[in-house]
């Protein structure tokens, strides 16, 4: 096991996924060499600001819900933090991807690292994020944007020397979801509603079932691979109109990226591909490379310890890297 | 890109996968941060030992075929060598895993880290090897005995804190394209000697048809894993007696392996299981972990350039570790 620096972490947004990556960091921080290193507060609109993060403080914290704080007050708790890791597990807002981007600025200027979970600011401003962690010496990983604990655009970290040429996706689980069960002979609202009742959807699901989570995981991917393509500029088209027997010849939400273009829509795809065969909530990359030619990371895409996963995966990233 | 050192790079056995090799990493030294480093040594058992190792000498050593040495001056260029890293991609040999074994020693013993592409000495005498590398302070990488360059064991590497608990895989594509081409309507023979006019099937078929390509996968795997079963007891049934009717219902040769049990054997998979759908050569791994549940990972599990990709990831895993 390799030597690793004593972190002190602030967790902000604390909901499944804030909850999620408290409960697994503490569970694997002594088998991953880090146990020097600790999550030193919490803070999250609803329940307000704790530097007592030891389980019976956080159980009493989650019940006080009387102390709700306002975004800027955010702000001043991460720039006045000792934590040299800030994790931002805050809600997704395609517009202008706030409040979450202001707390990463802050954390980013103040001399932290971030690690989020949060597709908006990376989607919408991954290169004005870039520009102040780079002014700061600081870095920002967000694996868990795309796949979340799942390996996707990470899994060229174990190719060194090969590069992606273009990028297929099965990469939003609700309308994967939906799909699958229009296959089997469910009507879409049945399907919708079924997964809605399984906590897979939201109640507004425009963003999954219209292709807004699914292009900004194109832009994301474009990101990272150097192609230029920021979310406006990606061609959408949901699943809303995709008949029943439409999804029962193998139709799938795709999402495709390469230099050139990125694009989400509806596609059917034929049985000799391995896509087709992604069924239910699963999420799935093909990545096609000068050296490997076309390989597959297939998985879990959300989740509450499948999401913490991916922060741990940042977070011992930028502990390596240190 | 991360400061490399400089290496010195000794390859043992120049036949395709070697030669791959020698292509690949003069083609990406620069761009993985290597420009220093050097293929300083080449030595085959058929074209004898270079020190001279630009590309037109190299193609003049391919042409010297009446320069053959023995396994044991091979041995003796290996102590002798300066070279920091062997790179041994002789043949497999499941008996005793020689010559390549006694390469592999004489490295680690000279002070040199080993790259290896060859199952025999990892499925065969894992502890063995593993014990000489500790006591001599050196490396054994191996991420090319198991589907090549695709991730495959090593995906860990992506998801730290998560305990593997299982695994079942599709890892040996000669079977898998007889299976699939079997599926197809060919028979049993037909499909073999396809395999063999296409160049996926030896002469001697084998340690693929009967399964010991695949029980060596196991065992390395298991190793790796902190699981030990020793391909000698690792129940093994191969495709000789699949029908076509078999082949049609989603037979595939299946590896297994947990804790307590590894296994190779034909098995008919349901449709909704993703692994009945790789097809061909394709290979494919699924793993269960404690935090993400079944990931899986799939692409090509042999080929020049592909092989090759496995030991430059070897490679780059060793030069940023030291």
């Amino acid at each position: 096991m390799m030597a690793h620096r004593t972190h002190r972490i602030m967790v902000i947004g604390f909901g499944t996924v804030g909850q999620g990556f408290y409960e697994l960091f503490n569970a694997k921080r002594r088998a991953l060499g880090l146990e020097g290193s600790r999550i030193t507060e919490i803070v999250d609109m609803r329940f307000g600001y704790t530097n007592m993060t030891d389980e019976s403080h956080v159980r009493e914290y989650l019940g006080n819900v009387d102390r709700t704080i306002s975004s800027s007050d955010v702000v001043e708790r991460i720039k006045a933090s000792d934590a040299d890791i800030v994790c931002e597990f805050t809600w997704v807002n395609y517009r202008d991807a706030e409040p979450a981007f202001s707390y990463m600025k802050a954390a980013l200027e103040s001399g932290k690292h971030v690690i989020t979970t949060n597709k908006g600011p990376i989607a919408l401003r991954y290169r004005e994020l870039m520009h102040i962690a780079s002014e700061n010496g600081r870095k920002v990983r967000f694996k868990g944007t795309v796949m979340a604990g799942t390996p996707s655009f990470n899994i060229l970290d174990l190719l060194p020397g090969a590069r992606p040429v273009r990028v297929r996706g099965i990469l939003n689980g609700t309308t994967n979801y939906i799909l699958t069960r229009m296959s089997e002979g469910l009507s879409y609202s049945d399907a919708l509603k079924e997964a809605q009742s399984r906590g897979y959807a939201e109640a507004d699901p425009t963003n999954d079932v219209d292709g807004f989570d699914a292009a900004a995981k194109a832009a994301i991917i474009s990101s990272v691979f150097g192609w230029d393509h920021p979310m406006d500029r990606i061609r959408v088209e949901g699943i809303r109109n995709i008949t029943a027997e439409e999804a029962a010849s193998g139709t799938k939400l795709l999402v495709y990226a390469d230099r050139d273009e990125a694009w989400v829509r509806p596609q059917v795809l034929d049985d000799g591909d391995v896509l087709r065969h992604v069924k239910g909530v699963m999420n799935a990359i093909e990545i096609e490379t000068d050296t490997l030619g076309k390989i597959y990371s297939m998985g879990p895409g959300a989740g509450k310890i499948e999401t913490a996963q991916a922060a741990l995966t940042d977070l011992v990233s930028i502990s390596r890297s240190e």
